[in-house]
């Protein structure tokens, strides 16, 4: 079990080799210029590495810096989407877009945690490191890339997949709760099912369809059967707005 | 006083011409692109402005956006310009220097309040107009230019004068009151003496001359009498500090 363990691990958390630099690559979407800040970006503090001075090496500084590119990254993102938003407006969206628990669902989907160094085991680290490693990782990128390199990542990797400002704004709290209601006002019966349970070590994918009337209508792939279902839902309800605004 | 008054006004406030790209120009040092941004940026809500989808036109939206870059360049400075501080540490710096009342300090030393356009006078703004309008200068910064921009205004007009890391960490609380220690220590005469006081609507300037043991040792200029003599009583500092050290 021992030997499995550091076999794993090992294969988990290559030593800033080629493979930390090609993972690295495919995630950014771009390539790394200087590979050592994304691999301060996954050293946990309990690493207790030090520079010659005597400065902690670890990812926390790093989470100070990616916070702040992130905050300013969302604002302009609403700042343009939003021409109608007040102060106030922009202000709220900016919080529930960057707040904690949607920034550790971020850093989990992205599964940051695979590359961690660390002296302690995974189960210690709370549930916060998931969100905490992908500050850090916007904090890399500024430092590698500069802020133009930020606001490419976090747009394909935050606003596109995430940002959906009428369900931010309350308008729409479940797209499954929609379809629901609408089959039952509609007297249709409906079904989610699980078709795919794809789950290995840190990074589990849920495929669920959804059959309106005994045809599948969407299916959607997620990091969890919620969200899969949800996302599966806005598919179909977006589908069904189509048709009614064709009618 | 009516026409004073509107030729006063007038004056103060060009309407999008040569003048106010000019002073502008003069201000960023660097060239606008779009104007325009520059001049929502003075825009008071009492103006009602409204655009031809009846969104409101003024600056408070800036606001939101200029302070989300403020944020981010003053953490990319503190970042790299402190390696010794955590996350904790950061934080609590940068809170200090985009503090309300810091901001205030900018705007009003930068008398942006002159460019204002509002339906009320401005004995009604309050306090905050000043950093307010900071704030929005930064965001229209930001949509003419783009982050680099941003980085390099803030630079010279906020960190270079401003930014004094020691004071800001509570380590020096007033260079003046450093002075008159060491003063009292030394059983020296010393003496502030205000040798200009050159006060225009809007900007007013003192000059502000520290003499000990009847010689002038630092002169120093600033909006308030209080901001020079704390300037002077910088200069005179580390004017001592270098001898010290020569020794």
């Amino acid at each position: 079990m021992g030997i499995l363990n550091k076999i794993f691990k090992k294969s988990r958390q290559p030593e800033g080799d080629g493979i930390f630099y090609n993972q690295m690559k495919a995630l950014l979407g771009f390539a790394p210029l200087t590979i050592d800040y994304y691999q301060r970006a996954f050293i946990h503090r309990s690493s207790n590495k030090t520079d010659e001075n005597g400065n902690a090496i670890n990812y926390e500084r790093l989470e100070f810096l990616g916070d702040a590119m992130l905050g300013a990254v969302i604002a302009a993102h609403l700042f343009s989407e939003v021409p109608t938003g007040d102060e106030g407006y922009l202000t709220k969206m900016r919080s529930k877009i960057v707040s904690r628990e949607h920034l550790n669902e971020l850093g989990r989907d992205l599964n940051l945690i695979k590359w961690v160094k660390s002296k302690v085991s995974a189960q210690h680290f709370g549930e916060n490191i998931h969100g905490n490693l992908f500050e850090a990782f916007i904090g890399a990128i500024y430092l590698d890339r500069g802020f133009v390199y930020c606001e490419k990542f976090i747009f394909e990797k935050v606003i596109v997949p995430y940002v959906d400002i009428p369900k931010l704004e309350g308008k729409v709290i479940s797209y499954k709760s929609l379809v629901i209601e609408w089959c039952q006002k509609g007297k249709k019966p409906f079904h989610y099912e699980v078709y795919e349970d794809n789950g290995t070590e840190g990074q589990k994918h849920f495929g669920v369809k959804l059959s309106i009337d005994n045809k599948v209508v969407a299916k959607a792939r997620a990091t969890s059967k919620k969200k899969a279902e949800e996302k599966a839902s806005q598919r179909a309800y977006f589908a069904f707005q189509e048709k009614i605004n064709k009618k």
